[in-house]
């Protein structure tokens, strides 16, 4: 029939689609979502393959650092008293002790050699640097007379005692926080398992006997995406239009994801069956479209427990809407909480004017640059939802909301993009 | 012979010592050394693999995007002046395009219906969005009159032409470099190698006979750090305090490593052998000891043409260090070019004073909130440069400059740590 190709999504009458939504809107249902979702399951990983994880335990101090009252210092340790009684005498050497070693008692009236690290032998009260003494006749004397009890000895416990907490659960780790385990003496660590992501492109222009056959870009791009979230990543090609193919597909999956991703298939033409498939899996609609330019398209549905995001065909908006909504959503997933992060916003100076439409929400690619400590928001040319170049270009994005706008010289916040 | 634990590196004749310098003439003298050292060699990886590698080639676009004139929506296309000439009547609709389809000739008088990234018949002008239209007896009318030339079809070269410089030498790919990567249908790309980094312990107090025996903590917060900017590590502790033991252990890393880093022993104890070592290895001392804090000991050596990183002991002073000093060192030999960088410095204003010493510049560790569009930078509390935990806590550092300082309200600007 001619005309055909042409449908509409809300014909399917298996399918309960709700209305268009705001950006703000379909954020806000994606967090309500996650709150009721279970975490992923934990397990444990040796420290030195830790980094990058999300720690599943809180970890309180079981020693305190430093362990014991230890020196700053190169120097000598001795007794304040003993050395204000000797006077231009001086205090004899007695010994030495470097980091590592037994720590003997000080006797009374003599000083010993003390290397940073090492524990200040009971009596002393302090330790002056090398370079602040003179050695005459194997006695100790002090250049200047400031010495004062605790002078550069580190107390034990003063950076962390027993039972502080130290790393709380949820923390994505890094080479920071290592050091600490290590510290700790910890061998294992519990850390939530990554997540599993199966991304389906979808469309027959994909396929090897398409007449006009393309190169599959989405994949690729997300599978990279999510792979430096420490995600594990399998990739498939739904190239035709048969909605069998796709449900089988689907299928397969759903039975072997966490979660699932789809690119393309979710507009109005006779060959988008993405939503169709998956209404008649039994998938629910949390939303259907976004009043986002670009990723109009975007819609997530959720499958018995797995969420299901659809993204636009378009890679740019697919790329720009995965780091809207499925780059949040799975650190949430994955048990990282959000609180100091590394990469926060980067605020700057607008240097281009835009003006979002009344109704739509604009993410720009753009790039900050960095002159005289301010840092300068600068558009990237796009040529649309498809642009892939553009972002190349671009280190983030900012955001115009529907019916704002955005003045040169206006202060404004770049997205920064992941890595 | 006592008092004998101290001693001083520049009584070594063998190695000419250099003055304590300033921080910037350290980094002066690192970049110096930069420009004239050789690059990694380069490897060929598949695309997939690529993510994370720095690009060893320039990319030029073999084929324009997009590759021909296709459409941007889901519509009709006929030719503007047909659909003026027929007015009320509308055009009848012959035939239909998806994508992937080939492309055949539009007739005259007619209209077709085509999808999303189908090629534009030979023929049409322009493509109408299927809801600016309507469809009544097989023909195609439009309910809006503001038909153009071109409306709503992508141009073949539009996002780039065949010729373009798409991804320059140099650059390290992410995500969004790789859908460029496909679409170019590179299968496999030329890459630098990752280096090869050696990192040595160096303290008699991790040996497995001490008696105060210390947990060896810089060489994991060091492997973790270096190893997620692609760099292969391998970690050695050399616990004890023979010279001739270091000796074959700096000997062997110089052999496996591109570069060579080492913690602990530089400082003035008879027990740091460190500098002597490498001294008697044959290498020359760029600088020793930087005007800063923390990591005042800091000092970089060149074995024949290799870097030699000498980090304080204290780990939080070694992290610092590797933070300002080998992280950028890295990159550069990696083949990294530092243009624009998603880690950009984060501005905000200092919520704390801090006034540093005349001679040294000191460096902070603090976080950054963001509150009503503004950053806020926060002190994090130190006990000195062996505290790790405030690590931690804190996302990057700032910098006040030797006899300067910093006044609550300021505006300042974050380092961030790399993840």
């Amino acid at each position: 029939m001619v005309g055909s190709l042409l449908a509409s999504a809300v014909s399917d009458p298996k399918c309960a689609v709700p209305d268009m939504v705001a950006y703000d809107e379909a954020q806000a249902i994606l967090a309500a979502y996650m709150q009721n979702i279970p975490l992923l399951t934990t397990e444990f990983v040796s420290i030195s393959q830790a980094s990058g994880r999300v720690l599943a335990e809180d970890i309180r101090a079981v020693m305190p650092r430093p362990e014991a009252d230890i020196s700053a210092m190169d120097g000598y340790a001795f007794r304040c008293a003993d050395m204000e009684k000797a006077g231009s005498v001086g205090l004899p050497l007695a010994g030495q002790i470097a980091a590592g070693d037994a720590s003997p008692s000080l006797e009374k009236g003599v000083a010993c050699s003390i290397l940073t690290g090492a524990r200040i032998p009971a009596g002393a009260d302090c330790v002056v640097a090398q370079e602040r003494t003179s050695i005459t006749d194997g006695h100790v004397h002090l250049l200047e007379q400031n010495v004062r009890n605790g002078l550069n000895i580190r107390r034990s416990g003063e950076e962390f005692c027993k039972g502080d907490m130290l790393l709380e659960h949820g923390l994505k780790l890094d080479w920071r926080h290592l050091s600490i385990l290590a510290h700790q003496g910890k061998e294992q660590v519990s850390v939530y398992k990554h997540p599993k992501v199966c991304v389906v492109a979808n469309g027959a222009e994909f396929g090897a006997t398409a007449t006009d056959c393309r190169t599959e870009l989405n994949t690729q791009l997300l599978a990279a995406m999510l792979q430096s979230e420490g995600v594990r990543v399998t990739r498939y090609v739904c190239g035709s239009d048969s909605m069998e193919a796709l449900h089988k597909l689907l299928h397969q999956c759903a039975q072997e994801a966490d979660i699932l991703i789809t690119t393309g298939g979710i507009s109005v033409g006779q060959t988008d069956h993405v939503l169709h498939v998956l209404c008649q899996m039994g998938a629910k609609c949390l939303f259907r479209r976004v009043k986002m330019r670009p990723g109009k398209p975007m819609t997530v549905m959720q499958l018995g427990q797995k969420m299901v995001f659809c993204l636009p065909g378009n890679p740019g908006a697919a790329a720009i809407c995965a780091q809207l909504f499925i780059i949040p959503f799975l650190r949430g997933f994955a048990g990282e909480k959000q609180e100091k992060k590394t990469s926060m916003p980067i605020e700057g100076q607008s240097s281009f004017a835009y003006v979002a439409a009344a109704d739509t929400t604009s993410f720009l690619p753009v790039y900050s640059t960095e002159n005289k400590g301010k840092n300068l928001i600068t558009l990237v040319r796009s040529v649309g939802a498809s642009d892939i170049l553009c972002l190349t270009q671009a280190t983030g994005l900012v955001r115009v909301s529907a019916g704002t706008s955005l003045q040169v010289g206006d202060m404004c916040q770049m997205i920064p993009f992941t890595a």
